[in-house]
């Protein structure tokens, strides 16, 4: 009998752990920023770690990368000038792509590791790589943000790490500044924040730096999210000179192709649980 | 250093694995059923498995509890007769005794066991075990719905383990047909229906049956369950002369005391994923 190997991920403050089988190794690699592995593994697919905590699967990174792009660029009525802090998967990227009214996007990620190692094994996350649409920079974000010309992004999307280490300012509301600064009007804002079972406070932390940033509207979206820490996962949208209800809903319900985000769940995965509502 | 204790669930036909730090192992007993295990865990409260796999933990029972009761429960117009299927733990009882309109609820519960141990370990889900409304047989549940009158019952909740074993039979054609034959017109059945991302065709399967079996309209609820594989979980409902927009909207949002389940999270939580469309 083969010995078995498993990857396992500890969530340390919450005395709690994800394990996947792995039946191979793929690649190893200590980048400038940190160490970035490539595991194979028995049912969710190829696996990215980065300083040894899941990034994504194969089997469920599109609920991340689906949540992480339709909600905010439908909720825009011209996203043409689109702004990814992060994202070196490219997984956002693609789903971002797919808009037709989507004129530009840069990505700004740190680590340029990331996205060569994602090239080669997550060929299908990087497939529109190519697009003459998408520009590359690897650098800092957050200097990114505080340079770009005022009102020169129509949506921007922090698919950031958790908020610790070189991320830990994607959450501050001098970050959120900076980035209503950079947003036109109309302009969203979308922010990855963690898990409402582990981290409801820090949501409620990331809505509220929002709303004194100068956002218009601020709230939240939930959705599952297997290999992240309790498999339940949100995002933070703040809105300038858009309404919480704003929504091209005609062109989300034209969209092919998608297996989690479809029309119908556009409102319904901005119903926060009980103990997250503005009241409670 | 104190060795470090880890309670570990393996989803074995997927390669996973989840993993919660033990401070204390507070029971463990062979039923004639089944091994029923109660562990004090770091950060999640008070563990029960049974067999081994996760039956429910303090922090986030809430979850699964709150949505197997309250969004049927507020779909009927009166809910009066109430019947729980398994539930041996109480967590859907109290729920359910939440409801004025709910005057008697049968709980029929396998494992005379479990709800003993769930006395002595999770007494606030038991705390309303002595409401007179509630009575509780130690019996086969297949059988019970098997010699009901007919008609009597308003709400059926299936509060099931796995589809196997003893349990296998509570996700057949002809249990459904029972269970309508079971309940009045009005009626709604409802029955846990196990992972999104990990059982995708049980859950098709188990609306085809509702449908086969002669429920009028046939729907499920999606909602996170950190302890269960995926963290991410169904319920799917069958109703008896009862259309899927049928909801006592004011009375859910007079009730007060929950954390997950609310008015607007009613419809939203009936939203499929986009693979789980009834197009997809």
């Amino acid at each position: 009998m083969r010995t078995e190997l498993w990857y396992s991920e500890r969530y340390e403050e919450h005395g709690a752990a994800l394990s996947l089988k792995v039946t191979g190794v793929l690649h190893r690699e200590q980048s400038p920023y940190q160490e970035i592995e490539i595991f194979e593994t028995e049912h969710f697919g190829t696996l990215m770690t980065l300083d040894g905590l899941v990034m994504l699967t194969d089997r469920d990174n599109f609920l991340y990368h689906e949540m992480m792009s339709h909600p905010a660029l439908f909720s825009h009525p011209k996203p043409a000038r689109v702004l990814i802090i992060g994202g070196g998967d490219c997984g956002t990227l693609r789903e971002v792509l797919r808009h037709p009214e989507v004129e530009r996007v840069d990505q700004v990620e740190l680590d340029e590791r990331v996205t060569r190692v994602a090239e080669r094994f997550f060929p299908e996350l990087c497939a529109k790589n190519d697009d003459p649409r998408a520009h590359f920079f690897f650098e800092d974000g957050i200097a990114w943000v505080g340079r770009a010309e005022a009102g020169s992004y129509d949506v921007i999307i922090v698919d950031s790490t958790d908020p610790v280490g070189p991320a830990a300012g994607l959450f501050s509301e001098e970050f959120y500044s900076a980035c209503l600064r950079a947003l036109g009007e109309p302009g969203i804002l979308v922010a990855q924040t963690e898990s409402p079972l582990l981290h409801a406070p820090l949501i409620r932390q990331c809505q509220e730096r929002m709303g004194a940033a100068g956002f218009d509207a601020v709230n939240s979206l939930y959705f599952p999210q297997f290999c992240y820490p309790s498999g339940w996962w949100s995002a933070t949208l703040g809105r300038r000179g858009l309404a919480l209800d704003s929504f091209r809903r005609k062109d989300a319900e034209a969209m092919t192709g998608l297996r989690y985000y479809h029309a119908d769940l556009h409102a319904a995965a901005q119903v926060p649980p009980a103990f997250l509502l503005p009241s409670a």
